[in-house]
């Protein structure tokens, strides 16, 4: 996706570590205009009626699914980072590495949301190791509901998710994957798609 | 906004210790059609061209803030909960007491997307004993920025942060404002607005 691809190159910055800062306007900031920008092409990428529900988790993808699903007209389900009190019992839960806090946590989602019936498109900001990206799917199949796909904004194409998640057979949709950064330079080099 | 009310007398669920579930349509699962709604709502409580940006707080707050935001063309920032390695020294913060959670958090703000020159619309989904909301307004004077309003979602009326926010000659709109709920009888007494 161009507009995204020239965004990052502009307002994206390249951190030691593999750390690409997109805080401006993705995932602290957010360019609303950009984010519908965002939503209308993950519909172009998977049209029809197929899909019935939205999945994200917190907190940064909560604004791209929220944006996305008017393009869908789906609700939208955002599984949570840690046990609350105002959540029933009744949850489905996936342990998830954390890459940038390097910790472990669980994902929790409420069985009320998501059924057997549902197919849903998976959606969030970031994809590079797919721990996350690999328990919210988790999460879906404990439901027993399918998924219809993956729309991720920024995948860092030499770190595994990606190919994991896609050599299993899901269909993994990125619209701009980061091939190679360089902190010194600040340079990016994008896939072609 | 009765729509929301009626809503939430359909579907919200009272629980013990005056808590209010609204999980299957507002902040776990979300109802994308009601988010627009609410959204249109604060725009019309909130004319005029003045607000430059909504200011809300993860997680339950970001996906009525974006929708919200397209209504006014300004950009979304949110607040976080805790210290994360992506984000940069440079931040304002806030402390803010959990109701819900029965604990102490610090709530940052990047100082890049805020400055005095902002005129702020703070956007939530809650608003009971206030602390969030006041940590808010707290980021928001620590910038030098103005505090346009406040947005609320559900206000619960017989706890103290909409008559606290209000006595400082904070503008406070909250689109349904719980009076009572009764568990045992599952009736909830909205006030007249």
């Amino acid at each position: 996706m161009q507009l995204l691809e020239e965004r990052i190159r502009k307002d994206g910055q390249i951190r030691e570590g593999n750390v690409l800062k997109v805080d401006s306007f993705l995932n602290h900031q957010i360019d609303i205009d950009l984010c519908n920008e965002i939503g209308r092409e993950f519909r172009r990428l998977f049209p029809g009626d197929r899909i019935t529900k939205i999945l994200t988790i917190e907190a940064s993808g909560i604004g791209i699914a929220c944006i996305t699903a008017q393009y869908f007209h789906v609700p939208v389900v955002f599984a949570k980072k840690s046990q609350s009190i105002n959540l029933d019992g009744d949850m489905y839960t996936a342990q998830v590495e954390s890459y940038t806090h390097k910790r472990t946590y669980d994902v929790i989602l409420s069985r009320k949301f998501l059924t057997e019936k549902d197919r849903v498109l998976i959606v969030d900001d970031f994809l590079a190791n797919g721990c996350a990206t690999a328990g919210l799917v988790e999460l879906v199949h404990s439901a027993g509901a399918a998924v219809e796909g993956i729309g991720i904004v920024i995948e860092k194409g030499f770190q595994k998710g990606g190919r994991m998640l896609r050599e299993r057979g899901i269909r993994v949709e990125s619209l701009a994957i980061v091939e190679a950064m360089e902190p010194a330079t600040g340079t990016i080099t994008f896939r072609q798609q």
